[in-house]
């Protein structure tokens, strides 16, 4: 039978440009679906970069304005893979164009722009998902299959971290190309739109809604030279760390913390949960890996198991390879992209959605606001 | 050369009077000491189990009232092993008889009888030392070595966590014998001043003093039978699990944890430092095991290493076995109590001491104030 | 600049036919070469089963015959992914039409097929590979570069396992499209040839020649239910386990061992090697990890060292994404098809060679000798 | 009620000596048991090292000759800490004197030594232990009641290594003091009595006797010099290494290996075993853990378990601190000593007794044959 055609057209070549592009390329060839995704056109602003990079990845034309991307008739959808501060705009208009609309996290620079999105796709009524690619590690999916299938119980307690270390360094830059995610003017945010918004999204998903916070932030080297002129250096206003204790809606007490200045973490996305009748624990460094602990087995043998999440019975991974084969970063996305292809085949669609990621932003924005205020926030 | 006695009178038959019993009974046959503890006379208020337990640890003689037990000639020594409600007006008085200090942790109730305590104490110019027998974990020792040496450096990150599941059940009493650490007329507090002070005097001494605190704390059950008359169910006044953001006073940030609510941990008491230099992790359930990230390694060989802290090099451990044979809990109160021996013989005295248990019982205050005021406090 | 194309035919739809497919989709989006693969033409003998692989995949033609995808003008490079006991006629009648010839290992059935393939090889001079993809794990890489960089010094030790556990059940049937593994007249052998070459091609790789082996082998399940026949039922020939000891040339001892009855071991393949400075440890079950010990390091913090294996300084990740990112199982073929395109490039020839693989099919040859002769036999 | 004394007389000082002072002096304050042990005579020829021993530990008398202590009267039991070379004289005498015997393994300098204990002290009738203390790590006591709980199942594979790397270095002395384990004279052989006997007694226990071996040793260091007179160099005639197949009664198959010549590991002393229903593995290094895979668990939660074996039901835990709390390598003979009390007082003997070590000591000649004449032994 022959696939529906779903004609694509991304915005950004960077890292996501990258692995979205990947995901578009390798996707039907693991999964069986009715969609298949055409890469139709990709848009960026320098085109001595764009054209080398729709060259490799098979995109079948270039844009260098987003604008004429979305008024393109052969365009299906809008994937949105460029810096923060674009988001907005491009996801406002492609949803008033009638595209649907796939949006990078963060779904924007602050909550008030997340909810102008969210109504503009709400109105529109168009298909639409926000990359929360670390979802998709089958590890998280099993933990959420866990959780429904009520192995947790009562949740007494839930904690992350997403610890990295490369901007230690003061001679780091920031802003331009690939460092926009060290200038607040385009990111909106450091590490609290960036890595917790990650952690925020998984913990909602898991454990429900988020009450109030409590926050603390720091930025620990307080100028650094610009990606685009060394020779200036200004003042660095994102976030290089942030912690801060949280309430759950249902009474669970929990703790965040991210930072990009933990020596010898790489890109330590973690979570715990503790419930009545079990835990749960997953560190993305371990991504193929969770543990479980079963309050109901055996006294005796009451232990934390190491689940290594590449059986055909685990989420996603009857679509890869065999037992004890790993699949990578770069999956996530892969596997992503088919369930929201699956959304469109089913009728159920995906999640998250931007109603979702809104949800998610909400969070962050009182975490900002709390370390600001020094003081609790309602979300 | 035959050794000094020094006659110990201690007070507590319960876990930590057994625990201390061992210590005495052990440490001049590991350690080399001008000083051998004599066990001279347990005391606690009910004779049919201090007999049994004098006997069965070779104490000398048994008294049934503190007071009495200070006013003995024959005694130099008093250690504090009982209830926390009782530490105050026991180290007052034997402070003021003259008598060396050692006292289980928490120092006291709060703050405030600390604080008496500390001054009488150095009034009276005794000898003293706080069990916070986890600086004697070989591990941690070695850790403490290593910050010494310059090996971490400017300290960016601190978090702690101190994790068990053991009052999950409603059915578990408080108060009595044996779980006076329930009762909050008898504890002071919960998981702040039993689990949290062993965390916070760990902190304060690899990483210097702590600024000020955001703090939350949670009671999940409610009322609790009591354990000398179950048919009667009181309210649980304790902290069953206590978090918090903590700025150090050289700026770094940290978040500290405590919970009896954690499903499969049993005494996680873990710590991570990250520095410009170096990062180290521990965790008391892997107690002979210190986690080191060395920055200065050559980059394609960085990574965590697992120092299996065995060695006669490492703290300690050339008094006891052989490479690869670890020591238990039980020893870092050896290990104490031999460093507490070797100040009275060198004339450096050993830490901590009443002064530095104050410091850590002026954190636990500020956190358990800052969990009921809802906002930052200063230590 | 335009890529030279390669135009390739492959034999073989199953796991690995998928396996190297997927490599020549990907492998210049990631890696930026000279040369480009062309994927002509894929060959197997169900034409049912063929075509919708074909069209998947993107190959441009099929063939039912092998011996006519070989006479084909325009392929340049013959693959063999097609069960092991076709891989001699196929590589020999490649060779001899001047065809470049990739080959998955096990190199043939036995070393006397191996070598006339070899020769076959040699005598045509055309360019080849054996896929022990393996090799190509970035954390395997780096152990080959740790012991080149001389960081291992003279070996003491070598031991290897690659441990699963499918075949436990007696119910599992044997021969037919997907289970051949499970038919010693398809496969040669059962776990000797199917994992132990790859522990033996890594042991050479990364410690030098075998001298002499002392074997056992066991056939746990006796009769197995045909694939293709369920109701008939055949004696199983295959070794469903593999143990021997070992000299190196060098004087090292080694253990191997292999076996599909390792309850809870999915895939474990480990390799330790002991030398005088240093140790090396893997486990393909946490594939992005190496662990090293370095007896250079300072006494007290000598520990193994658990390198993350994701960044740019690592073999081959600077082709993926960002440190703490991993890649999957897959992309060790593609890692191994960019060296061989690169050796195309470069004029240094890609290794392991059919050479190579005849060597360490001489190894599993005597290994099945010495389980057989209950004696040490000489490679 | 009054204990029944035990009148202990043990014969060396050196490591075990220490160990088992410790373990008389301890055990009955952490056991309830009927008996309780006299330390009435060390036993060694150097006086001036023996004096402050017997002081230490509190050792009422001391001999220098072995022979005067079983003459005397006021002795009930001789406990065998020798080197080995000494064991069968002194084990044969004793048991003729009618004194009960305990005796460090490995029990003879060969299985004909061995023999003729055995059937000495069989013929004698006394009571008598082997001091393979790991049975008493109580994390493998776990795994002996989980393979006799059924568990594990039919046994397919067993896999047990022993290494350490404290005679790397050639400057390392042999003979001695305290490095007789490297004179071949006074220690019967190298790794395979010294640490094999370990692996070997621990295999039996949980899988049942061993059929046939194959084995290689290796002497890496053929020269050194002797501890008591570094001048002299002398040939090094035991193992440095030892590594065997062998086959259990029950058709499972096995590897073992032991080296002193493993850089980085310390005491890893590990087993794994492969049943139908489960499989188990335990390291030394980690002694507080037990792992354990249950094939019965849902599929979707398969997983190795961690098992922190330091919960009240667990082997001896209830006799020591709380959960979470770990014991050290000296309590493995303070558990070993409580069960052999327990044995007389029940009247159900312990094990292991010298007739089982007689078993491990026959699979030791068996392996050190089959490495002289290389080929499969039967035991």
């Amino acid at each position: 039978m022959p696939k529906k055609k779903l004609n694509m057209g991304l915005i950004g070549y960077g890292f996501m440009g990258r692995a979205h592009s990947n995901a578009y390329n390798k996707v039907n060839k693991f999964f069986d679906l009715e969609y298949e995704p055409v890469l139709k056109a990709v848009c960026a602003r320098k085109e001595a970069i764009l054209k080398p990079f729709a060259e490799r990845w098979g995109w079948e034309s270039t844009e260098t304005d987003w604008r004429r991307l979305i008024e393109r008739d052969d365009i299906d959808c809008i994937d949105i893979g460029s810096p923060n501060n674009t988001h907005r705009d491009i996801a406002v208009a492609a949803a008033e164009a009638g595209k649907m609309v796939l949006c990078e996290k963060p779904l924007a620079m602050n909550a008030a722009e997340g909810l102008e999105m969210t109504e503009a796709i709400e109105k529109a009524g168009v298909a639409n998902m926000v990359w929360f690619n670390y979802r998709r590690v089958p590890a998280i999916a099993l933990a959420k299959q866990l959780v429904d299938e009520g192995r947790i119980g009562r949740v007494f307690h839930y904690r992350a971290k997403y610890l990295q270390d490369w901007t230690i360094s003061a001679d780091v830059p920031q802003g331009g190309e690939t460092l926009w995610r060290l200038d607040a003017d385009v990111a909106g945010s450091g590490v609290t739109g960036d890595l917790l918004a990650h952690s925020i999204d998984t913990a909602i998903w898991l454990a429900g809604g988020i009450d109030k916070v409590s926050a603390m932030t720091e930025t620990f080297i307080k100028e650094r030279p610009t990606q685009d002129d060394p020779s200036v250096t200004r003042e660095v206003k994102i976030d290089d760390a942030c912690a801060f204790l949280a309430r759950f809606n249902n009474g669970a007490l929990a703790t965040f913390e991210s930072t990009r200045y933990a020596r010898g973490r790489k890109n330590q996305n973690t979570f715990e949960i503790n419930g009545e009748k079990g835990s749960l624990f997953f560190d993305l460094e371990d991504a193929h890996q969770l543990q479980y602990f079963n309050h109901d087995d055996d006294e005796h043998v009451h232990g934390w198991r190491t689940i290594l999440v590449t059986d055909s019975e685990h989420p996603y991974m009857d679509h890869w390879w065999v037992p004890g084969c790993v699949i990578g970063y770069e999956h996530t996305f892969i596997n992503a992209l088919a369930d929201f292809l699956q959304g469109l085949e089913t009728g159920t669609p995906v999640r998250p959605n931007f109603r979702d990621a809104l949800g998610t932003q909400r969070v962050c924005d009182a975490v900002l606001k709390s370390a600001r205020t020094e003081a609790w926030e309602k979300v």
